[in-house]
């Protein structure tokens, strides 16, 4: 109402504004937005630790598409980071005092407090990947794990695995559920669970993986990691471990980020349509802070060939 | 003071809440800020590419450090990114409603227009780096980049190098000039300005002027690289080129980044204190905060010697 909003009839506006003009009452720059009652900005919130933002190229990916969907909206985009128990909850204290319109939340582990501690605080927020556990309260994109991970499972068979193993994600994670649950589809449930081991999306962790999963079951000649990044530490433990890519192991990642081009031999990988995720992120944001419903877009990925694969 | 603050006095409050209950006007929550005055958060701004944020490792070093430092003292970080005018002027806006009580800048080029509008917003600001134009005006926090340059070329003078060059950073950052003005100081003004380029701390950049030194001075044997980050890049052209680091040519870099000491052969070159760059940036703003004066603070830089200058 300070600055002549909309929102106040003049009347309204006038009775307040003399009210303070005979107290001298001083106005804080913020009561710009009792105007409108937006902050006028969206904020990224990371649930992970600051290192994985620098370390998981992902995040990067994701975080510079919302930026862009933002500032082709003139809105500004903010990162957080809550990795700690401390930091959520300073980082949940500044949301709830509205200085930022919504949030875009990333990487939510089940259970994680951050998704009901936003939900509790009426926060238009969605969720990249679905948030498990508020499946039906949380609007949110993801590619279609489950998809993409049958075509992977279905491609390095093509490819002529017979002794095919998994590098799961986190078991808490929906990609993590997701990604061998499309696996499991192909090979059967059945499957040797020495052949899959869970890693938590981190190069070193998928080096560790793939150790174990060697000296369970040392006639693997197929592997799917369940990301890039974890595809390309697999590889660096196939190598130690005197195994060739693709000529004893057929390799196959996940989600086609700048590990799997760039690692030598590259990696054949179902690429996530990041762009996309991050388009409707906002798209389904903005809709929400506006009043106007949520919803789940699940989105393809895409199956991208590269050497691991190509004997 | 729609929360009872101590800004105002009770009549104060008591009037303008009257005023408002009268007229129904409906308080957003971002009137708590109102009591204080506070956000209860610290931005930290930089003017990059969003690019940048991720490929140059010091700005993420930065980052956790300053978010480290303010999670201590309980205070969120939030990470803001103008790489663009338009990004700068939605950016403006938010800090400039008070979104945040003050802003870490970090890489401003002389006559970026982000100082300038900061010093007229009157938010509080303290500079990575000297604010250049604005030394006078706007506190700041910096490694002794002259006396880093000295040691530099000095250390490489001592290793043996008789042709030395430089590949320093842009002229407009005070990096990019005061590591320039350290290496002139011990080769001396007149040196072969063909045996000096200018880069823009990208590994692109160092790759191009490596290469324009090699055709201007085949003879070099010594290379001073103002940032980790190009020095990888120049060991990347001297490799294409033939020359052998350290046995052919010497290389020193500046930072003491990931890249110095993963590359090979790793890079000698001088530590940037980051952990205490960003700690005392954090203690200079949260004092400009609470209204006491600014300052600015020089850290010294140290010489780590690694392959790239053993012989």
């Amino acid at each position: 109402m300070l600055n002549g909003g909309h929102l106040v009839s003049d009347e309204a506006r006038r009775r307040v504004e003399r009210a303070i003009a005979e107290t001298g009452y001083v106005v804080s720059s913020s009561a710009r937005s009792l105007a409108t009652g937006r902050s006028g900005s969206v904020g990224f919130l990371l649930t992970e630790s600051q290192q994985s933002l620098f370390d998981d190229p992902n995040f990067a990916t994701l975080y510079r598409g919302a930026a862009a969907a933002l500032a082709r909206r003139d809105l500004p985009l903010v990162l957080m980071v809550a990795g700690t128990p401390a930091e959520r909850a300073q980082i949940l204290r500044y949301v709830g005092a509205g200085h930022v319109d919504g949030v875009l939340l990333v990487s939510t582990h089940a259970g994680d407090p951050t998704v009901q501690a936003l939900l509790d605080q009426q926060v238009p927020t969605i969720s990249c990947g679905v948030p498990l556990g508020a499946e039906e309260r949380m609007g949110y994109v993801t590619a279609d794990d489950r998809r993409g991970g049958r075509d992977m499972a279905r491609h390095l068979l093509d490819c002529g695995a017979s002794v095919l193993g998994m590098i799961s994600g986190p078991a808490d994670t929906s990609g993590g559920r997701e990604r061998l649950a499309g696996f499991l589809d192909v090979v059967g449930e059945g499957h040797d669970p020495r052949l899959i081991e869970h890693a938590d999306y981190t190069r070193e962790g998928a080096v560790r993986a793939t150790e174990r999963i060697l000296s369970a079951r040392p006639d693997i000649d197929g592997l799917f990691v369940a990301s890039d990044l974890m595809a390309a530490g697999a590889l660096e433990a196939l190598a130690a471990a005197g195994r060739r890519v693709p000529q004893d192991v057929l390799l196959g990642g996940f989600d086609d980020s700048a590990h799997a081009g760039s690692s030598r031999p590259s990696i054949t990988t179902m690429r996530q349509p990041f762009d996309r995720i991050s388009e409707e992120m906002v798209r389904l944001l903005l809709d929400l802070i506006d009043g106007r419903g949520t919803a789940a877009v699940v989105l393809p990925s895409e199956l991208v060939v590269r050497e691991s694969t190509s004997r």
